[in-house]
């Protein structure tokens, strides 16, 4: 950030009084400009005991595997984005059935929110974001081709949860990737 | 938004190529400035069956109850966000001990979380934030005095969950206020 969007004058980075973080402060309308973590919502989209996965036809991580899911937007709740990102990566109808996940990425400033989506009909599609859309098994999930940490780490908990029987709500951190 | 925070030109509403949202778009540079809902995280610090809450020194709500809560910052997770909050205001020292609530609230573009955190000590105290800072049995929460409708939902949820003896994750949507 160099510039206020308020009105256009450079800003600088100083603590405001009474707060005790740095953040873009305008230097000549004093508008404070706050940046804070944002939420990326998404769902499983379950069909009997598949699940559906879309491999990715954009970057980040072209061509890899992922739940459909993506930045919740302004005046929706989280349900709908979840609901609204599966319609639009997978051509997906889903019933937001449960939270699942909730894992926080802090060094890229995210929040995952993922949830578990009773597909209404067995009816998907490719989209402009995805060059496939499959009905996995859970023996057959890609797990080497997976397109992000938080959506490996999440797909391998409900497999087990699976397999166990029992869902629960899961919540964890993220950390960055060993180089 | 009036001007792009990267060059310091005018901004124009437009839908970028391949969105399906308005968004501000830079007339020089083309930058596209994105606007996400914020994440508001909290907790419910508990002491045995007694929880605290904090009298409100700031606006909104001046002089009003709630929970210790605040948006989440850059780099931290979900759980130390909340931990901190309760540092801040109501100098309790908290071990966040499992997510209760998720509210979206759509027409203001927030999404509180709110976690149980047991106290580590009885020890707490007023801030900056804070005029008050208390103990509260249940029988004793002050309902008509509490700051926000999504706190006001949480405890009401929290109450009833404690006198049955068992907890679960709760999700919900706040909307407006009725005129």
């Amino acid at each position: 950030m160099n510039f206020c969007s308020n009105c256009g004058a450079p800003v600088s980075q100083k603590v405001p009084p009474g707060d005790n973080l740095p953040r873009f402060v305008c230097d000549a309308c004093q508008a404070i400009h706050y940046e804070n973590p944002k939420i990326v919502v998404g769902c499983i989209p379950e069909w009997g005991e598949q699940i559906l996965l879309c491999r990715r036809a954009i970057e980040p991580k072209y061509g890899l595997w992922t739940v459909p899911a993506g930045f919740m937007e302004q005046g929706e709740t989280a349900e709908q984005a979840a609901a609204r990102e599966a319609l639009e990566e997978a051509k997906v109808d889903v019933e937001i059935t449960s939270l699942y996940a909730v894992f926080s990425i802090p060094h890229i400033s995210q929040v995952y929110m993922i949830f578990r989506g009773r597909m209404r009909t067995p009816s998907f599609g490719t989209s402009a974001e995805s060059l496939e859309v499959q009905l996995f098994k859970h023996a057959d999930i890609p797990w080497d081709s997976l397109a992000f940490p938080v959506i490996h780490e999440t797909l391998h908990r409900y497999v087990q949860d699976r397999s166990r029987g029992s869902f629960q709500i899961h919540l964890g951190v993220v950390p960055p990737k060993r180089k």
